[in-house]
């Protein structure tokens, strides 16, 4: 089942799409009963409420009309940070990676977590912001990002696919300057704007997120091809080692990070330039497409 | 003027406090078209609602009764890292600090901001959760904590000071294990229960938090004690530095770090443990006592 979130009229609406990606019905008329809010929708859904199978043509999906599938997550998205080993590797040799000191540490002992507010995230098609002053070492990241249905605290990895609500897309988007500067990635990565997800959220039933593959091009050119396989600390361990600090919730996101072919890989770095198109797409679930802008200063 | 949660028949309420914390007034009584949730009050306030001054005895405040003045934030909670000189240089030595190598980059260039969700948010005299597992590196933190009020993108230094609401008091407790292995703090900071705050917000026109006096206890035995006079990055600097890469909303709480005195200080290090009393005060805002207390297994 494939959950979005429509522009009808101007308003964000809730709608089931197709297979395809080329019809939708609004929730309003599938289930009028059931929250129109998705965080809401996810929990009631993991609760055991049911939404009923489409009938009719439905209407006609433009892509223009998708909107964040989930634009308010309980908290911060949690974010992994060098979760790929080649791109371990390639951010270590970087010099903005404050993580570690060089090759000898670039894989992590263990999973890298940190935060992007809920202000970071836009639209599959929104543009991404050239914000002044912060323009000058803007990267992309192309993920998978896991939506947790069912929360929980100390979950184990043999029960943590059983919290998996469903997937979606997510482009981190880096600062990589003041990624470095501020050695903490907050500022670097929670920039408005920076977060562009979609195009929707797949549920968990019909993907399998120990093998799927992750690309990305910047204005057509492959930047980055992937298999989840190569994930350093996979979706269950994820899930584990976050719920061991914090109960997880209905609706909470992890991007599970980047793999190989940022522009810090690139010697000298290819940086994100204004008007710049950045697609990230991911097997079975969709992509998302998003044009650099400068913004006006002030 | 302090604002509070107080726990009345069960029920979280709005009040006010008066300046010697002895008697209060619910919001419901004082101006009962306000919003009932701190967030929406702060944001209604710092558009030029009015609240009126109360009149009449109010009703007796015990400690007890106080909650977290702000329990959920619109996001994760802004922490600063090694923000006083005396603590970047205890904390670079500890052997703990993921951020620098050692003593020669100890200070920081650059604020170095991270986030703990809202669930890590607890009472003024709530106990500190030692989890199992977690329990081996539990460390305290006195800070001052900022309450943004009016929101804003680019918030020059100058401007700054317009945007604050007020202050509180958080006890930005640490798991010193999960912040070293994890490299980004999120998991070691944002631990369920490791945030008590309160025990209400002082509003900004009572206080100057350039020379402000913060201190900690442990079971009595005095372990902090500094001015905010000594904050590498002063509260007008970190507002504009958060501010370049996100908008400030109403109700963003700025925690501005920790000074001199935690427990990896010590060689070899004190960490809390089992019925500790930890007390953090600022003065001319309040404080609050939290016991540490061992959670069952599962």
């Amino acid at each position: 089942m494939r959950l979005a979130m429509v522009s009808i009229g101007g308003m964000p609406r809730l709608a089931r799409v197709d297979a395809a990606g080329q019809r939708f019905w609004p929730l309003a008329t599938l289930a009028p009963e059931l929250p129109e809010d998705m965080t809401a929708l996810i929990d009631a859904l993991s609760r055991g409420a049911q939404l009923p199978e489409p009938s009719g043509d439905g209407d006609r999906l433009e892509e223009a009309m998708l909107l964040a599938p989930l634009p308010r997550p309980p908290r911060n998205i949690f974010c992994v940070g060098k979760n790929y080993y080649a791109h371990a590797r390639e951010f270590a040799g970087s010099g903005y990676d404050s993580s570690s000191t060089g090759a000898a540490d670039a894989i992590p002992q263990a999973p890298i977590i940190f935060s992007k507010p809920f202000t970071a995230i836009s639209g599959p098609w929104d543009d991404i912001p050239l914000w002044p002053g912060l323009d000058e070492g803007v990267d992309y990241e192309a993920e998978l990002a896991v939506v947790i249905g069912r929360g929980g605290r100390n979950i184990a990895r043999a029960d943590a696919m059983a919290h998996v609500f469903g997937y979606t897309v997510v482009n981190d988007v880096t600062a990589r300057d003041l990624q470095g500067t501020h050695k903490q990635w907050l500022l670097g990565k929670g920039i408005d704007g920076f977060c562009p997800m979609g195009p929707w959220i797949v549920t968990a039933d019909e993907l399998d997120p120990a093998s799927m593959r992750v690309s990305c091009t910047v204005n057509g050119e492959k930047r980055q091809d992937a298999s989840t396989a190569d994930l350093i600390f996979d979706v269950p361990t994820l899930i584990e080692t976050i719920s061991r600090s914090m109960a997880l919730l209905p609706g909470d996101v992890i991007a599970t990070g980047t793999p190989e072919g940022v522009g810090i890989g690139f010697k000298p770095p290819r940086f994100l330039r204004d008007g710049d198109v950045v697609e990230c797409a991911i097997e079975g679930i969709g992509r998302i497409r998003n044009t650099l802008r400068r913004q006006p200063a002030g």
